[in-house]
């Protein structure tokens, strides 16, 4: 058997804890897996407290993760601090320069710095894991970058925040508002204080970002990503998206286009029928379309301390068994600059909810304006809620489209407005075929 | 770049042709991807016919594939030809004792002398890939073997046999026999002339014993595998679980449990709510329940040409990047012989459908064989068909049994037909946790 592989871990929350747990717990199997002891020889944390549970006496003890990233005596630096900037990133180029692999969960770090840090790596000869960054314990990275080798990927899509599946499924099974579901979330530790960069959308960019370079084997482009959040969807999307045979789930979604790459994040009607659709709490799932493997998806565990070590110890064992595969899945001078198809030329069915006057003939003048643009409507619902009086100032029109563009859908929403039907803005969730 | 990586590639049916295409379409990027040219330079196939499709200057043709396998002028050998035996295993045999890695398709030949191949390989040092040979394009065995590397799995299941799936699925949607949705399967091809293979669930044991060897790091052993068939499905059967929350998909099921690890194929019931129970039509499906990911689920295309060619170029790829992980994960010394727990020990609910002659206190003379036992019932069904005389000589009784096991449940139907209510053999499924 080799020399033992000495770890040096920065960051022990939730997946740092559950990692060195992990590699306890798995010691034999993965050396006899990997033909080498796995070793974590020093430890880096905010609080040293922490440490104590886990026999500090075991581990070394770096104050400074940068200090333990430049250690002569760790082959493998492991960042589990998180954060685009800052210390993370720093201890993270220490390693890479010093000539030593990193394996990282950190998204942010990725989405902003992947391609410098892949340089990086490049540049030594050292590999860069980063499996857990995105959707926590399922495979999605190794699968992108070495079991679809042969295909050719014409879209990826997928659940990637767990918070946002929570919020929508407790929504719809519960009859809850965003709000409540929120603050629910919240109280079980599913949601931050700060919720804003979950249900946002901006967490499930970070990781769209890192898959589209996989996938297509474009430069990192995270600032390419139209994003919207879940904060806007009602009950009454909810309920009509049912009615209709659909459920809104906030997906990513990165396709080749004739246009180019599109990249966005935004609440999006999925068949009720489609796998997709079936994927309810804090799971996640990843869909990817390609010419030989036709369709694949993988569900799992998007999050949690365990789940997301899991994905840190198989980046650790590709190490040991000295695998060297481009972070990327290719060399840098292969990556091509991501080419962004801009949104308005995204095509696609639409649901639009309307709240317009009660008078007669608004739907007809709806109507015409879609048809103006050659814009055909698979349904139109114009009804009364039970309950709600007749004679309301404005009642509910719901619209599905067939396919259509971004722009021609802007254009006809224009005119609906400027002939003044409508009450309140209109709802736009964008419908993704399957 | 290093030289080229040198292909012979032995069988040329629809997968066979399928891998030249799709090597030809992504020449380039799979030269990038692993910093190798792969070059198929010679084929066998027993018709030479089939080869001038793919402009046969292009390849040297060996008439014989274990010559092939012997050439000095390949470093791959890949073996499409299947069969367990004869040829195929000749050939990668000579392979590998040639020193050369092989890639194959071929179930049968894995689950017979999987262990033998993999002590070839390792003794040589050289790699032994079959991804392709376990549900298609769906890389089931990079995750179990690379991608969990940290866990420890409890349960493998799946969806194995997209023939099985297609004809229960078609005999639920459109309400049509075994025999009907059979001949149809054969008439679209996804059935063979003799389809007694598939339906039998002999395919799923090989490819279970694939995956139980590789989630439990035991030796594989096809024999040790309890394997029942579809043939005695009934729409009776299919209607029932319906009513009662279930649906009818042939698994193979590999778990870890007190008495050694279960191995058995059988027809399953799977409540309606869960993933595997959504995976429709000639789709496969893998479940993996381990201690760190909890539960993993990949839903894919079990067959076809191109599909299962993208999983053969996955293992080429690897083997081009120089990665020689042991086949099964562990190298051989470490594989663990596999202890079988006796069909007897398991331990589930189960679905029986009974035909009781139609005599007062029939259903409760059940009820009490049961209750004797300790088998408690979850429900219990007594109805006429709608459309069935009153006074038909005998109904259908479908009890649902709470956890139990597989020896109370033989004992207590051995009791039931002892008591002479029953007109016909009991129908047993078992039903399967989430």
């Amino acid at each position: 058997m080799s020399s033992p592989l000495r770890l040096g871990v920065a960051g022990l929350g939730t997946v740092g804890g559950a990692l060195l747990k992990l590699l306890d717990r798995q010691a034999a199997a993965l050396a006899a897996r990997t033909g080498r002891e796995i070793a974590v020889v020093a430890v880096s944390a905010q609080n040293r407290g922490k440490v104590r549970d886990l026999d500090p006496a075991r581990f070394d003890w770096a104050s400074d993760p940068v200090a333990l990233a430049a250690s002569p005596d760790i082959d493998v630096f492991v960042e589990l601090i998180g954060g685009a900037d800052g210390v993370a990133r720093a201890a993270v180029e220490t390693a890479l320069q010093e000539g030593k692999s990193v394996v990282t969960a950190n998204k942010a770090l990725l989405a902003k710095h992947g391609l410098h840090l892949a340089r990086l790596a490049e540049a030594k000869g050292v590999a860069l894991g980063f499996e857990a960054s995105v959707a926590g314990g399922i495979p999605i990275v190794k699968t992108l970058r070495d079991s679809l080798a042969g295909n050719r990927v014409s879209r990826v899509y997928g659940i990637l925040n767990g918070t946002c599946n929570y919020i929508l499924s407790r929504m719809e099974a519960e009859q809850l508002s965003f709000g409540q579901c929120l603050a629910e979330a919240q109280k079980l530790g599913y949601a931050e204080a700060d919720p804003s960069f979950d249900i946002g959308g901006y967490d499930t960019a970070h990781k769209l970002a890192i898959l589209t370079a996989l996938a297509f084997g474009t430069e990192i482009a995270a600032d390419a990503i139209a994003v919207e959040g879940i904060e806007h969807i009602t009950l009454a999307d909810i309920s009509a998206a049912a009615e209709l045979g659909y459920r809104i789930k906030l997906l990513g979604v990165a396709e080749r286009t004739a246009a180019g790459i599109e990249q966005r994040v935004h609440p999006t009607m999925v068949p009720r029928s489609s796998a997709i659709a079936q994927v309810m709490g804090v799971t996640n799932a990843v869909t990817i379309d390609a010419d030989a493997v036709q369709e694949l998806t993988l569900v799992g565990p998007g999050a949690g301390g365990a789940a997301t070590a899991s994905a840190v110890v198989a980046d650790i064992a590709d190490v040991a068994r000295g695998l060297k595969a481009p972070p990327f899945g290719l060399p840098l001078k292969s990556l091509a600059p991501l080419h962004r198809a801009p949104l308005q030329t995204h095509e696609g069915g639409y649901y639009i909810r309307l709240s317009v006057y009660d008078r007669s003939g608004a739907a007809a003048a709806i109507a015409a304006r879609m048809a103006e643009r050659a814009i055909s409507l698979e349904s139109i619902v114009q009804r009364r809620r039970p309950g709600e009086l007749k004679g309301a100032s404005a009642v509910p029109v719901v619209l599905i489209t067939h396919a259509t563009s971004e722009k021609l859908i802007g254009e006809a929403l224009k005119a609906v407005l400027a002939d003044g039907f409508i009450a309140e803005p209109p709802q736009v969730i964008r419908i993704e075929r399957e």
